[in-house]
């Protein structure tokens, strides 16, 4: 079982940013705990920040299985879920869900807050229309939750 | 640990309701692995379903913590932590809202389909602008992903 | 043949509520009616009403086709067709929209007023989403015709 | 008794129309029927279809109840009713429900299909604000239903 | 004089709910004053609360004025004027409007806090469409004023 | 100086049609005062009435100034100004818009109603975007002041 | 007969302003035609231009039909018609429409440029709803034509 | 206790203005009215009318705390509550709401018809958000409400 | 190969109808060269112009596949494919669009200038869910390349 | 150079109003600091504080460049810049952006606090439309900062 | 001639993403046709992808015609038109709509599907209105089409 | 003093790109003279461009104050204002906003054209939420402006 976790923009400022919404808990951290929690549940995760929209689309669509491609360089695609944190792009990019929509992948949206309580902007989410499911308001947690729901899908796929 | 989980209207069908929408695990199946998840993380499992709005706002009025009584009582009250699937109450009831924001206990929204991505109304939650978190479109998952995140955040209040 | 008649709220007060637009025949009236015509047309016509929301979806929850439960209580379920004016519940109501979903009778929704000349909010039908369709305006004659409805899809299943 | 029947654009195409949506009975089949119930429940009907929004508009402006006129000639006005099924002009014509409300009779609207679970902008008539009443969605009963609700109309006038 | 005072939901949890928005009165305290204050003015007050949105339709077809029943029997019925803080179903219940509208007793709608300054959906209501007026933002006051109001408006009737 | 008066669809109606809204003049009536107010201003007046959106298209498309045509086919183009009461088209056809914008001739509204009192979908004029200018609300008056606007632009232009 | 004609904001700058909305005429001019075609008419024609919104309104509160006063004091009050171009006001002030609606004189409304084909916000007019007629887009004869009108509907009264 | 209490455009004209919606006291009775009651409960009521929106917000501006201004000179500020009834301004005046923010007296807004079942334009109170509480549809009798509240709070105070 | 090409209201003022936005093609070129471009792929072209919606969809109703029709009347039927620029009724018409559902052939929308920049209105198009596809703001080109595409989808199907 | 700068209502109070909003600045200080900032880069400015719309209106009014006029009275007129903070007209007033568009005079909008961050109602100016530029968020620098702007678009012309 | 070919986000997985929206056809393949028929027409085809906004913002920037830089380095700038598959980018990027306005090349645009019958949010483009004209439905054809009028448009500017 | 200018997207298309809203400005010498007057305020001031939404955020991000860092490394960081220019991104990205709030440095919004007089989707600004100020409609001039701005508020804090 192999995991992408892909943070969206300003993840990587998280522990400073905003605390009072986002909380004291690095990147560096979640992506531990999630590389942990994984090798407890027997899926090896792969992790990737990127303020850049595009970024993300390329990474997306190099996530698709190609298993001669996979095997040879496991550093890139042959993976079985994606985690998701598109951060605002959640709530402006098309071009993100259509990348999900465009890879044989299931995804999994996670955010740290609960998007449903703040701004009504920050309610609308172009990546929910592609996504399995969605969890929101755990900080940390909804990362790992995430992965949980991640392993079990592709255990029942 | 005490949790309380409320499922809302129709949900006395599931297994039978639009099985292509909801899958076919029934809601005593779902109550069980509750119960058993729950005993495995030491957190007593209460569950409760209703079709009607103003019983689930009668159960979460006396779901508050009020120590004493809860002591005497098991059944009444001493939540720690409510875990709701407010069905088709989740766009429309205000009140059901209102009375979560009006007791003392963490409350988290599941949902067994990912609302987001169905009719635009079920996108709407008034229920969210009071729970700490959402968990939809993993299945019977979803109730216990939230339970899960019940248990930490009662561990970590 | 056996159908069930859903009143929603208020319609208890038929005859003297609001005249003007309800016009002075009574519930009790239309059910008689119903149940003459239905005779006529070979059809055993149940009669309920409830103000309650959730009184209502018990009742559709109940309503399903369990033919052995049927025969032997045959004041539950085992209903053909549901001839339903939800009252205000019509504009409101996602949740028996639901149970209507949730059930395989076919539904037929009737008002006794043209809400579709009435205020904006009464122009939105919630059940009109689950119907097979729906007769508004022709007061008493709304649920008669409905009654002929019914009896003729019940016959072409 | 006299009873006018308008069928509106494309209605012409019924049985090869989009049959999914509007069954595989053509607008003859139906005058038919209307025709020979109309004869049972002792109603003149006479059917009339056009694609042309002024053309249904010249022919309810005929319509009007002028005893002189319409004793010597049949053909042209003297309706005591009028069956509307406005089609796609339900949704776009203030110049046809001005018709109606212009010429003193009852007006029937009725549909094949349930325009109230389509497509929103087939929600909204313009015709309704005129009519006595409206039944939707019974294929080609929606029209003999409308036949039972002009002749009750009329006998209670 | 008779007036019957209706709580809606929630308001059972008056003195410890948000009490920054709804104050440390209960309403066990309110009742009080508005008997004694009733007393004072020359009429007696009953009060009801319930959750269910049903049951308040229930106590309102109920309270019609039947003179020659509130003879009999002083619990049901008679009432000259109703206040009612109908809570969250302020703006979601279309059906207690309908049957404030279906019985003929005046209405007088009362809310504890400025819902006008809250937030968006707070600000309709359905209720006002049917009630006399309106008074709001005043704690208990609300109540009380609404009594002096009721008094007056039977007197002057 | 050559006007052409343009009749929108039901405007045949006039006099008979709802005449607390429209008044009791007849369309004759009106077309007899434009003739009779148009010789004592030195311009000769032709009327049209059509209720089908495509004949009053067609109409405008003939009216057209093309000095050699006019001259030898008095009945046909020529025109120097067209008053125009669209009627329902009014809110509905823009094709009749682009009629007036796609030929040379100045183009003057009139309504026997005041319109921006009336319905919400009565006070959009899409005719008015193409129109020099717009009288409304003055009975047949709205047409002979339009008929002395017409003259002024006329010789102004 | 007496007519109170009321320029709104910024009409004092006629002429210089926007000539190319609002043309060269200056206010002046228009008052001296005004009282010309009154005398002609058989009017007394009285002039008043404000910027004040409040100065308006005491204006048109001044201008009832109180026959003992006005026979005393010619310059306050008796008029029998109202000529208003409410400038910006138009869209803005209820305050002028209530009070229009609250003296009982018989007002027109009159506008230099065709406010229908300008920016979406002057298409909106709260003076319309409590005027008799709206003339808009015909420059200084707006207000002729509005005079023309205003005579015609004293006389008919 | 001083109180001061602002009607905003067109209650002068109360007493014959609409009366069906506005009753037939008037405006200098409701004052006496206030004044006694006011004498009854140890409050000193000073009442001011306008018209102009600009005069209302220097009377706000100049009720402003200022003792020693106050006890010199009794007619100037000094004021410790504010009942308005904003009149049309309600709806459109941002800057009467501003006002009223920008002093530090309790303010207490009242109407004589219940705004909330009337236009939808007039359902939107700016002054609502400034004051504590609201009080609509009581006739004259808004005013003695809003009077008792104010008393009130300044004793709660 | 037949293919219907269909023009709809005022295309038959090309040319000289507002020039500096549909250019000063005739409609008559534009059919010359469709024939000609025709000819060269091998598909007869016939074309229509009509301002009568009414019209339009009786020519769409008369199109459809009937292989033994059309081989003895090449007027009538038989067409492979449409080509339509609907004109101003392409924001308006329904009813033209379920025409082209309504027929068994593709159809292909075209229009002169690009819709897409020009008044929010134009921008809407009921046809474009009924067609194939849509090329708009190549003047008479657009007609050619929707020919040219028409051609393809014959030749794939 | 002369520069009139413009403060709407409630920017009296400033300094005791609101000031975690606006600041502890007064307007009296803020006009010093323009005179001396205006002296320094060779401007001459006069300031005036209105909380009446047709006062701002008639001050815009009279500020037109009228040479004659202005060189006899340096009071009147003959401004080559006006700086503007329309305080609450901003969003509510038609007239005053009107006048500032009827004269011939570059107008700088300028506000105390970032306006674009706060209530919704506040982001929408109609002051925009006729204004070379907005300044907003900077305190009583946006009044200096306007200053310098206004400087160097009369340098500039 | 030399035309710039510009594919947006997610185009690179043509072929096999979404299949039943976009067809088989692989990216290469469109290009390989477009070069193909380029040479055919007489131009010269460069073909560029990113899932990048701002590198394709980058692209137009240097697109601009700089005949002397064009000559040197043929693969930057020079270009005579641009077809542009905006993909997502379509709905959100008022970014590259900028660029297309910002350069002096005339721009086309096309789709793959028909986005007009698609989800709401794909039917708006930004794009749109700067470019020439938009081809939208033909698959592989929509560039084709889009070279053979761009190809027109350069030969006849 | 540290102060950051980014300049958004098609900024360096500055002085050839739509010069009538743009002006002939180049980046560059609006660089120069930022630079400039920074020297003479005693600001250093770093500039910088870029299409890349991405590429934005990085730069924020990296421009937070770290003392130890920006010693060190001049280039990187340490700034302590940032002058932001979002060009199309104001009103589409709401993560460079996110940037800015997850960052602690005061940003000055600029713009060179009066968005707030342009299309409608650019009167909106993501970033103003986040931003002290917003100077918009100077030209050059807004830089310079924002600059001044931005001393001051380093001086200040």
């Amino acid at each position: 079982m192999r995991i992408l976790v892909i943070h969206g923009p300003n993840l990587n400022l998280l522990g400073t940013r905003e605390p009072e919404i986002y909380g004291s808990v690095t990147m560096e951290e979640i992506n531990n705990s999630l590389r942990q929690t994984g090798q407890m549940l027997g899926a090896e995760v792969e992790c990737f920040q990127s303020n850049h929209e595009g970024a993300i689309i390329d990474k997306i669509s190099q996530a698709r299985i190609l298993t001669s491609d996979s095997n040879n360089n496991p550093d890139k695609g042959g993976f079985d879920a994606i985690i998701i944190n598109p951060g605002a792009y959640t709530h402006t990019s098309i071009a993100i869900a259509d990348a999900l929509a465009g890879v044989n992948i299931p995804a999994i949206e996670v955010h740290i807050s609960n998007i449903h309580k703040r701004e009504e902007f920050r309610q609308k989410s172009f990546i929910a229309s592609v996504a399995v499911g969605q969890i929101t308001g755990f900080g940390k947690n909804s990362y790992l939750l995430g992965l949980r729901a991640a392993v079990d899908i592709i255990e029942q796929a």
